[in-house]
């Protein structure tokens, strides 16, 4: 059964396969490599009930989302997508049915992206639903973008808007590739991570591989309109700009660049999507909350934490 | 809790890392890839209830198999093991002491096969143990091994005995990389895959794969202990012979070879590992099983087959 499902895969995929060398239906994908960069590697595992709920979501978004948090991870290293492998456990009732919808997401994102499908595994059990997408990329001629490359006097820049991402954009998020290698090519970059656990929270992460601190300026961050929205519908939940500060899923880009290459972005108007300076990294490790009348508080990162048993 | 958790693998990790440029912890892992070969990619998720019981098993049992799997895929494609993400789906109840059980089991058979543990994802949820493993190697200067390449006049070889692995084999195994990568560099060979489902029904697909068809000699499959053991526990389930030729989960390989470099394999003692010519590839699709006295009868492929709903 498995072997008809590679076989609908195989007359599903694009013919033209460049890199892919061996595809679907060996023991193991086989990608051209030569003078192609080091190789970059991101695994991302989606289940039931946390990631999404199978009950309400669109299997496509699903598939999709599955797909597009690994590029969002191979752009925050400034990494090329070459090709991805997808494992799934399909819960035994609803079977290969399940994974064509899920395959039916992710297909237009990987084309989009240029990225192969180079293979995967596909099992029923007797459990719920789990997608796992691995995601290889290939480093440009700069090198790959770190966590740690952070120094004080660095501008904070993010792309895009925060909060609220659970309305929607957790599922429809465009993963921030072009936008990094554009940077990447065209700007000094030191540091950069993509948003999934919160703003407050990745910063404090970044500052922490980095060995440093950082000053957000409160009135600067991009709260989106779906923060102001998801604070509206649930007030006691906090307001849009904690909700920008704390909410999960952004999939924003997190970046430290040098204060006078980050004005310079400020201006750049072929970038097409919004970019903003929201603070500084600095010396001292911790994060400071500087608000509109410049009163400095200090700022507990909040955001997702995977939470486990004993 | 995750940073937690990767703090305490990277102080478990070996410290040379050799090809590791960055470690678990950033958005990515990035592998040095300059005159690596092509990249060989195979992914395999295992899940409770299928591929194992938890109830029943040793986790790290579980973690062992679950990157034993994987470097056979890399063995049936002559590929030399780079490194490997893990993405563990946790029983809430049970959590990150599961964890570092299944990574206990998989970290000494990582280092047997100097294959980096490049980074992975931890989660947790409701539901049952979900482990995928994503495995890299790099091809020789002789390139991948194929499941198309054997020709009629090809010898049929195996590694290994056949059968009744759900003893103990399918979790204590040793895949084939070293074999595998001693073939390919001192012999000719046509064809590879790994044997995971069933000895018949792989052979059949390998002849599938390479437009052929085989005749086995019944008499000189090697039939394993386990499989003789397995047949007396439950005769009802099959002969030792059947139990070697549909029996899932043996993990070895199965190769085309021409005749002549397949009797020079026969009497080379450097392998260490039983090396059985077990027929021959045929123009003629399908499978031929000849018995001892020379009689002929049609042969229907036979092992494990993934079963899905609608």
């Amino acid at each position: 059964m498995e072997l008809e499902f590679i076989r609908r895969l195989r007359e599903r995929l694009p013919s033209r396969q460049g890199a892919l060398l061996v595809g679907p239906g060996d023991d193991a994908a086989v990608l051209a490599w030569r003078n192609a960069g080091d190789c970059v590697v991101t695994t991302d595992m989606l289940t039931d009930g946390v990631d999404f709920r199978l009950e309400e979501a669109d299997a496509r978004r699903i598939g999709r989302k599955a797909l597009a948090v690994n590029l969002s991870d191979l752009a925050a290293m400034a990494a090329v997508p070459v090709a991805v492998v997808v494992s799934l456990a399909l819960p035994r009732t609803a079977g290969l049915a399940l994974a064509w919808e899920l395959y039916e997401g992710l297909l237009p994102l990987a084309e989009e992206f240029d990225t192969l499908v180079a293979g995967g595994d596909t099992n029923a059990w007797d459990g719920g639903l789990v997608i796992n997408v691995t995601a290889i990329g290939r480093t440009t001629d700069r090198g790959p973008l770190l966590r740690s490359g952070a120094r004080a006097g660095d501008a904070i820049v993010v792309t895009g808007d925060f909060g609220g991402s659970i309305l929607g954009k957790h599922f429809d998020f465009t993963p921030r590739v072009r936008e990094a290698l554009y940077l990447r090519a065209n700007y000094e970059v030191h540091a950069a991570m993509d948003v999934s656990d919160g703003l407050s929270l990745d910063l404090s992460r970044l500052c922490e591989e980095s060995r440093c601190g950082a000053e957000l300026d409160l009135a600067a961050i991009p709260i989106g309109p779906a923060a102001h929205e998801a604070a509206g519908r649930d007030p006691t939940a906090g307001t849009p700009l904690e909700r920008a500060l704390g909410d999960g899923e952004d999939f924003e880009l997190l970046l430290a660049m040098p204060a006078d290459e980050a004005r310079r972005l400020a201006t750049d108007t072929t970038l097409g999507v919004r970019v903003t300076i929201i603070g500084r990294f600095v010396a001292l490790p911790g994060l400071v909350a500087i608000d509109a009348d410049g009163v400095r508080r200090s700022l507990t990162p909040r955001g997702y934490e995977h939470r486990f048993g004993a």
